[in-house]
């Protein structure tokens, strides 16, 4: 063996929760403490939410390991030139997760959120976990800091709760919408608009909940239906409460 | 003024997370060494869930306020009996944090997993919150921490995610199973056979994942396939992931 230690590291998939550093659990604080690498997903450039939320917690002699998205934005997704580059960027950037850990190294990839819940993490679980020490660190949902954040009881008792991407067609969300009792809506952008007729046909607007950049200091919420303008970031997502609040 | 303070107290609605002390937040952390009362929902004569999670952090100074659910296994909860003496349980337990509240005092009210995802908590936000100052802290559901420990993808991309309860009909199981990617079942004990079967119509039951006891030292999880026998206690569910593995 030139490279490898005796020891194999061990992987951590750390949720950073959806902005607060203070929702940072303290097993994510303690996971933190312990890598001897430190992994995120950025856009090219930039450092990644996630590391921006554990900023005050990196140790200053750990390793960065950047892992940088090909620059994808002029390709659609469902095309094969895609999902090609996208699979190989996910193939390299676990080979080069896994170097570290056939070197002894303890590797924290940090994932905003939840790791396995709609998470980049997830592509690096599946590729080292049948092959390298793993333990996923659950971290708060997004959707879970905005429910909070606007105090809104989003499901109780036998309620059903359906999260559904804004991206749906627009049938197909009244339709959705219509069969639950909780619901969120998240990828909004663009699809705001339509999102918006979609609640007022399942009789769902008058409940709606908007929430802009939940838990981080800019945060706000608004009943959707008093929002005047259709226009979402990212960081944005629509609670529809299940709650009837009985008894 | 006898009893009241000039400064009327703070309200933490404090999620503890489902079961390991680790997953608490560093912010419930603060809250826990902020407050000056502790309220805790248990059955009676119990010490609840939540208390026992933060345990090793319970201050020796603190009030402890323990909120004993009404004897009610005897009656139906479909029974006005039932609703009346829930409801009743609630208002008498709003009104003492309230008094702690115009005291000047700081009260956690603890809600294992997140306070406002099927937890006893909301019962007492609706109530206070139009009152006094609150901020909800979230926690991380038991959802999460059993995906996290059976390293499961539950959803990515455009996935839907349905959360259902094992107590609903069989056919209706066996629809909503059909028209989600990913889905989450809990509240299983007794309902297990009838989920099973459900799942088995659906097509789903080759990928369902049981989990016992998540993120408790006792934990365990398999596939449902290959679970024997149809016995399920309280702290259990189970994981459909919605995750095709793709890309």
């Amino acid at each position: 063996m030139t490279e490898a230690s005796d020891k194999i590291g061990r992987l951590y998939g750390v949720g950073t929760g959806p902005g607060d550093p203070e929702l940072l659990t303290l097993k994510a604080a303690r996971a933190l403490e312990e890598a001897d690498v430190l992994a995120w997903f950025a856009k090219a450039g930039r450092r990644g939410n996630g590391r921006g939320i554990v900023e005050a917690r990196i140790k200053p002699d750990i390793i960065e390991l950047p892992l940088y998205y090909p620059v994808t934005t002029e390709i659609d997704k469902e095309e094969d030139a895609y999902k090609s580059q996208i699979t190989a960027f996910y193939e390299t950037s676990a080979a080069a997760i896994a170097e570290h850990l056939r070197a002894g190294r303890t590797v924290a990839v940090l994932s905003e959120g939840d790791p396995l819940f709609y998470g980049s993490y997830m592509h690096m679980h599946v590729r080292l976990a049948p092959h390298f020490p793993v333990e996923v660190i659950p971290g708060i949902t997004a959707m879970s800091g905005c429910w909070s954040l606007a105090g809104v009881p989003i499901v109780q008792g036998d309620d059903v709760l359906t999260v559904l991407p804004g991206t749906m067609a627009e049938a197909e969300l009244v339709r959705r919408l219509k069969d639950t009792e909780g619901a969120v809506i998240m990828k909004l952008g663009r699809n705001l608009p339509k999102v918006r007729r979609a609640l007022a046909a399942a009789g769902r607007l008058e409940d709606a909940i908007y929430v802009e950049r939940g838990t981080m200091p800019t945060s706000s919420s608004t009943r959707l239906a008093d929002k005047p303008d259709d226009s979402a970031p990212y960081f944005s997502l629509i609670l529809v409460p299940g709650w009837s609040g009985q008894p």
